[in-house]
């Protein structure tokens, strides 16, 4: 698929068919997440891939807006490494490259997928480390439910020009 | 070009021939941010195209690794606007993932281009909130800088399979 039209055509697909997706495929959105820019190259990330069911189930329980896990047939936890970030105040921004990479792949590959955020909720992020039993300095930023989609979305269009202003504000 | 491809190889591009990006260019590019995901669909963001050469020329006063800015023929300031952001919290992700967007499509359109941390560095978004004239709710993440590449990088394969883990820790 070409790069543009996927970025213009990838929406937030939460309803998916019971085919299950291929670790292959999700091996090679890792390949997309880790080719990710980050703050003086730090790549301060961590991934849990997960399709163990009981897991997935888990998770709605306590994130709100995770009810389609239960028909995901994975989802992927990015999390941000403390002790891989060195420059510390710039992990969530190189982990949210890194998810929206997974997100344009997923797309461009025939999958669903849908970003559910963790951090900085504390709550949320407490209870998704102590789940997957990630060490205090693993801290989820979110989510990515995947499968193949059984909904189709037209593209958004949400390019607005009164977003965009000419060397001053 | 192929979205695997794109991600794959996109790399940070410091050095810019002289050629000036036409600005249709840099208009195609903003649809690439806007059509990034945000937490509920707030849309945070807001973007400065900058190619007044003063401007461009002032960054790199206070942003110690922008000298680059002194060659491109843009840089645009990713600003994340605390009035529409909703869901406070999710700012910095949501624009992350508009600023990735960006560079993905520009490495397609056979530019190069660059991230240039500002937030949550506060000196650094401070000066450049004073620069770009921007209203206190308007907060820059970061800077790209960007041009017609005058180097070549290989794909950097920085996948690392130490870093995936299944299921669980």
């Amino acid at each position: 698929m070409d790069v543009m039209e996927a970025i213009l055509s990838r929406r937030s697909i939460r309803r998916y068919t019971d085919e299950p997706v291929p670790e292959e495929v999700i091996t090679e959105l890792m390949e997309a997440a880790m080719s990710a820019p980050s703050a003086s190259n730090q790549q301060p990330w961590q991934f849990v891939i997960i399709n163990d069911r009981r897991i997935l189930d888990e998770i709605p329980k306590f994130h709100p807006y995770a009810h389609m896990l239960k028909e995901a047939s994975w989802a992927i936890a990015v999390c941000g490494d403390q002790n891989l970030a060195t420059m510390s105040e710039y992990w969530v921004q190189d982990c949210s490259a890194a998810t929206q990479n997974i997100l344009i792949a997923a797309h461009a590959r025939g999958l669903g997928a849908v970003w559910l955020g963790v951090y900085p909720r504390e709550e949320r992020a407490k209870t998704a480390q102590k789940l997957l039993g990630l060490p205090e300095h693993v801290i989820p930023l979110c989510f990515i439910s995947i499968g193949y989609p059984a909904e189709k979305k037209p593209p958004a269009n949400r390019y607005d020009a009164s977003r965009v202003h000419r060397n001053r504000w």
